[in-house]
């Protein structure tokens, strides 16, 4: 009896944890690595393609993510339609207590894996976080069918351990996006539990650090260092400590009600566009019977918009979410020039300027707007496909705007010269964390932000303004998730 | 009907919360300065006093230490024997549905804020998060009363609402010591409940904001200057982003496996201190009616001991809590010499060296030795006392043994010249972090931790080292909470 205690101690609290926590490592490795190396392929063979005539080039660049998408989509349709969307939502209503057939299937796994290695690789604006999280639960329940086969029986046969196991698995798959082991327990029990047992979170964060150690060992160790950087997903800030003053308070304030609204009416047009795809007559006949087929439709009229040579020019077109991120977030302005001391390096901002010809405002605007809608559609597609990173770079955009604004409006800081400048990156961070806490209603989202900039001097701001967007929106709509829930059923 | 849902959302909902937060925040600011005024007094009356006579120094030295301590002894036995002790394990009580008389009472408030200045003034080795715990729960016990006193009866009369603002009063308390208002939330989730209604968390983050936000006005406006840096109770650390290599993990294991049976053995050595004080004949015959000689007679010995020019000199007498931990931590070492770039600046190593007389290796270890039985038994008197903070600095000093032992074994850095060198400030780090994780059972101080010291890098092998400790210990001995709560029924 005491035997069996130790042994059941030690294979269900901690082989368990571990294991999903480094199965879950390893694939979201393995999945970063080929999105990784497909975007490579598009970005140069465009601009080799490019060189030779320019019809070859935007010819390419659509047959890339036409192709890749349609394969996604397909592959998806064979394998399991399960695998479609977010992934967040079902886990939700799964854990709630529901049964849902085929969800948390093997199969459903490797279409989710293989579809959104396609989705991503050629180049949709979806996220990656929602299909990890999917994953992450399919793997924790997977881990428990296995251990039930075995012959501890008695002990494995609980309900409440494995919606455990599920929210730990929820936890695992937010971590491996962001690198962030606690921001991702904390949005594993906010977004999927109502009332959280206490004494069990030890094994969510047990998971999460086993996830992280393996991704410092793949960084150390396999990744080749070329793309050894955008593998981990983090987005490294260099702000100073003393990095905001209090006169800016009610700036951060304002940003937050402004993400607040933004939010609802991003969950609005969300529902909007879903409840036209599923009423409307004549898109019901037309694509109905084939959403593949819409899909790719879609995809190409994505790729026509960011063609590099024409309108992607107004929207730095060439660049994936993960390298918009980047720029957003840098410590530095688009705006103010080089003599200031506070201007970006001249290829950052050639990325926002179409090459000098075009104001950066004017750009990160039409970004703003094209991208607002382009993710509310991409979203309702038929392929895996996240809502957390387009939230992310969305918030951070609308922050930076506001910043450069701020900058040129002050260049030398609200103070004046001699004091703290202001940094426009700082309030892409805010605007971030604030308009997609309010878009998921999440508040975990300030420890995530911080753990993915690394840095903690902007947590303050960020929690004003994510508490104040995720207040006007939990106003206005239900969160994004309660809404595609509300759809399906 | 409308209109009171609205007025019961403001005023429940937001009202109170933003209260809770602003009233602990400026308590937390009154004492803090408080207690720095009188620490400031200490020393240099001292210092005065010294040159004049070592005679009148050492008088001085023991009778203000004498003074303040007996002070709040009687102070608390007069006005509210209640608010003697740490008032985590009574809110714990309170939380699990107890009623405990007098524990939530205006008289203990006061006797705890007077009791902690004069105790932690005078320089007694003992904490102040458990009182400000107890204190955010005592101002959210009253602030609920004050509202259910109003006309708006039907709403307040909800008991489930008051154990979530006790709840929320906890979490202030903490992100109050620390100004962590992420890890705080976290604390006093973990630390005072079972099972956490998930959709009310935001509400303590909310009242966290709120006192952080407090704070930073009053850095801004109110704190001279030159105790402003003090008062934030914040231990900016300043190591690069790559602090650590791959192969010290093991070395981060081990210190964890360390601190996880130095955290068993101090709960077993205060317990058994307790029990000695509670059952030995001859200790009831001499100070069983008189708690207070008793803790002024051991605030006479710790002062004894620490006096600067006697054995002090060993322990860095001088130095506060604060001051000694923020040498453990700093970004530097205090055995290389400075021609390699990596030694401390030598007014720090001053403070552990008796003035270049005595190895620091030596200084740290009687600095642990002693302090391991003097907090243990200066946590059982008749005074508010808290020991989050103390095993903080334990657990800093012990890890700071084992970095420095390393830098001194590797001065180069483990994979050789030309490598990142090993910092000595990151074992102490993830030795507090640790231990303390170990004595209080709580995996939140991996996030306090972070936002304490206001960098992530040391998360990880925070994380590993943490959940290890808080393993070991967890199958040796019940929290030291607990353990209290054992003692006193």
């Amino acid at each position: 009896r005491q035997y069996q205690n130790i042994v059941h101690f030690f294979v269900e609290d901690w082989f368990l944890s571990a294991a999903l926590g480094i199965i879950t490592a390893i694939l979201s490795i393995g999945v970063d690595v080929a999105i990784e190396y497909l975007l490579h392929l598009r970005l140069h063979m465009f601009d080799y393609l490019n060189e030779v005539s320019v019809y070859s080039g935007f010819c390419y660049w659509v047959l890339h993510i036409g192709v890749c998408v349609t394969f996604a989509a397909l592959f998806c349709s064979l394998v399991s339609k399960q695998a479609v969307g977010s992934g967040i939502p079902e886990v939700k209503v799964i854990i709630s207590g529901f049964v849902l057939k085929n969800y948390l299937s093997l199969k459903t796994l490797i279409a989710k894996v293989i579809g959104l290695v396609f989705t991503l690789g050629g180049g949709l604006p979806v996220g990656k976080e929602g299909p990890f999280v999917h994953m992450g639960a399919i793997v924790a329940s997977l881990l428990t069918k296995a251990t039930t086969a075995c012959r501890y029986n008695q002990f494995f046969s609980n309900e409440g351990r494995e919606m455990e196991m599920l929210s730990s698995g929820c936890a695992v798959g937010i971590a491996c996006t962001f690198s962030a082991p606690a921001g991702g327990v904390l949005y594993g029990i906010e977004s999927t539990s109502k009332y959280f047992a206490v004494k069990n979170y030890w094994r969510s964060f047990f998971a999460t650090t086993c996830s992280a150690l393996v991704f410092r060992f793949a960084m150390a160790a396999i990744v080749p260092p070329h793309i050894g950087g955008t593998i981990t997903a983090y987005y490294q800030t260099s702000f100073p400590n003393e990095v905001f003053l209090v006169e800016e308070i009610p700036l951060f304030v304002l940003l937050g009600v402004m993400c607040g609204l933004a939010g609802a009416l991003f969950i609005l047009v969300h529902r909007k566009i879903a409840m036209f795809m599923r009423t409307n007559r004549l898109f019901l006949a037309v694509f109905g019977k084939s959403p593949v087929a819409f899909t790719a439709l879609v995809a190409c009229f994505v790729a026509v918009v960011t063609y590099p040579e024409g309108i992607g020019k107004y929207l730095a077109g060439k660049l994936t979410f993960r390298e918009t991120l980047a720029d957003f977030l840098a410590n530095c302005s688009f705006t103010l020039s080089n003599e200031t001391g506070h201007g970006c390096k001249p290829e950052l901002i050639a990325h926002w300027t179409a090459e000098g010809t075009i104001h950066p405002l004017l750009t990160l605007t039409c970004y703003l707007l094209v991208y607002f809608f382009l993710v509310a559609q991409c979203i309702s597609l038929h392929v895996p496909a996240g809502i957390f990173v387009p939230s992310f770079v969305m918030g951070a955009c609308g922050g930076r705007i506001m910043g450069e604004a701020l900058a040129m409006w002050f260049p030398e800081g609200i103070r004046g010269a001699g004091n703290p400048q202001i940094y426009p990156g700082l309030y892409a961070v805010v605007g971030a964390a604030a308009y997609t806490g309010a878009v998921t209603h999440s508040l975990s989202i300030a420890v995530i932000v911080c753990e993915t900039t690394g840095q903690l001097c902007a947590l303050l701001p960020v929690l004003i303004a994510l508490m104040i967007a995720n207040a006007i929106c939990s106003f206005l709509q239900p969160s994004i998730y309660e809404s595609i829930i509300l759809l399906k059923n």
